[in-house]
């Protein structure tokens, strides 16, 4: 009997937050590599906010996923056949593969991961595209200066948790809002942020960053938006710089939302919002996954992993994270490494 | 008899747009310079937004004008008496001294001005800090680049006319938002725009922008903010560059505004807004203006006042300055130039 492939794939495009019936399992033959290509088995599929942008038509920076197509997503496995001169079977690799438990590869995007570093689960997250996006948007564009005040929302999360820690790192006040009292003890006592709040059950923002932050906000690294990052305006220093990383109160909304205006408060104390996106900063990427390493095996780095089974509970695993309910990285496992 | 000195001082704190009533003319005997100062007699007054701010109380970069106070303003006049080494009676100079008539300094803050390269009063406009705003706001903060569209707001104001002015040279096209038809018509055949619309008949700022702007936004020099920027953001490419100079719409209200949230735009076009103040340049103040008279003395640069006749017209021609009632540079003439 033929070997199969269950696959994800996109039914409809959703109004508000994704449904389970948005996706669909569908199987497939496992596909077979042509000239210069491979085939991966999936370990480990990334689910990331980022994904739920990509379920929507319309414009943006990547073409979005068409309706009956596999979503779109991170994935780390083994190579278990290959054409290709330069991909051997037995490596480990990770690349954007989709929600599927094989995936046919030419090597494009694809980057080899030495599974004896770090589990290979930690190409995903840490040592991946949320450990870059934290890297590359806290240095390069947050431009963090020891002694700076910086907050951070999601912080619990994949790419939050390593700002905090890179900020702690780097000698800086780290304040870190998340959806639970138990993130928000899981910061403060295991990952050393100096403080955090539950924007849950806090009610007035502002008055709790406040106090939190007697000396203002230096670098505000926003992965959620909204009604905290308008209390976050009120509080930003001269020089202050916003990183706009991630939106995601926004992201599920079916008409635009409206909060007050603040762009007056950029000139009275001179302060710069910028959005980026990790994969701008791709040619330096190898340099940031080296000292990030570095601080993993000094244990400077620490790193949660929250880990559905099955390709199946994709769909359930990535709504979830979307309401906030994954408490660090969400992962799926697809296959077990041998 | 003592030759008397007028004076504008506030008198309330406005709520919303100032009235008359904010202001009081008083009269007190002119000053005498002490050791080390120098007496101002002033030719022009500059009449500028951001001395609504300094009606208001409370933290902002520098601190407001106290009730009974004199009212903060950029002053153009020449030296009458003095005791001071480095300034000699007969001199020009320009420098914040005041909503008034006469003024003693000691020379901190103070430029002088060589009345042989140009009317001294552009010293106060496109020679001073609103030509010294465009010039670092466009070319420093928005880092113009040649091919770029640039939309500028309040386009026929002294900071807007200067930044159309100096995109055009720098190759770009050039889009103005004005208040009225006839400052539009002036963007566009007297100051060489692309073009310009009129943002009070204009019904839909977005299609109006989407059409003036075929290949998108590179930078956006804002005065205003409001619905205009709103529509901007829609609007911006990869890599766009958001000047927050000025915000008018928003000095006026007694409660914050609201409008739709926007920053998960910036991620997508992985793009900056960033606010800034001239006098975060001061140390290259002289080579902006070197560049500036130099343009002027081409003609490559055109500039237009708005000339309101005696110190005691100051707060009705400032009223209408924050009404955009002006066209050209608001001064306030208040002694002849012999």
């Amino acid at each position: 009997m033929q070997e199969m492939n269950k696959r994800i794939v996109l039914a409809n495009r959703p109004l508000g937050l994704p449904k389970l019936s948005d996706f669909t399992l569908v199987e497939a033959p496992v596909p077979q590599p042509g000239e210069g290509e491979f085939l991966v088995r999936a370990h480990y599929l990334s689910l990331d906010p980022y994904q739920r942008g990509r379920m929507n038509d319309g414009p943006s920076y990547a073409a979005p996923v068409g309706i009956g197509e596999v979503m779109v997503g991170g994935v780390v496995g083994e190579i278990t056949l290959s054409n290709h001169p330069d991909y051997a079977i037995g490596e480990t690799v990770v690349g954007n593969l989709g929600w599927q438990q094989y995936a046919v590869s030419d090597g494009q995007g694809i980057r080899k991961v030495d599974p004896r570093l770090a589990p290979v689960s930690t190409a995903l997250g840490i040592l991946g595209m949320p450990g870059m996006t934290a890297y590359f948007g806290l240095l390069e564009i947050g431009k963090l200066k020891p002694d700076d005040t910086l907050v951070v929302t999601s912080a619990a999360g994949a790419v939050g948790s390593a700002v905090g820690q890179i900020g702690k790192l780097k000698g800086c006040r780290i304040i870190g809002v998340a959806g639970s009292d138990s993130k928000v003890d899981y910061l403060v006592s295991e990952l050393g942020f100096d403080d955090a709040f539950n924007y849950k059950t806090v009610k007035n923002y502002y008055r709790k960053l406040r106090t939190l932050c007697p000396k203002g906000i230096d670098v505000y690294f926003d992965n959620v938006g909204g009604a905290v990052t308008d209390a976050v305006f009120r509080l930003i220093n001269v020089g202050a710089r916003i990183v706009i990383c991630g939106q995601i109160s926004q992201y599920n909304l079916t008409r635009p939302e409206m909060g007050p205006r603040f762009l007056w408060q950029l000139i009275v104390k001179r302060a710069r919002i910028e959005g980026f996106l990790v994969g701008d900063f791709a040619e330096r990427y190898e340099a940031g996954l080296q000292e990030m390493a570095s601080w993993l095996a000094d244990e400077k780095i620490r790193y949660r992993e929250d880990i559905a089974e099955g390709i199946e509970q994709a769909p359930e695993a990535f709504i979830g994270l979307l309401q906030g309910r994954n408490h660090g990285k969400q992962l799926v496992k697809i296959g077990s490494r041998r």
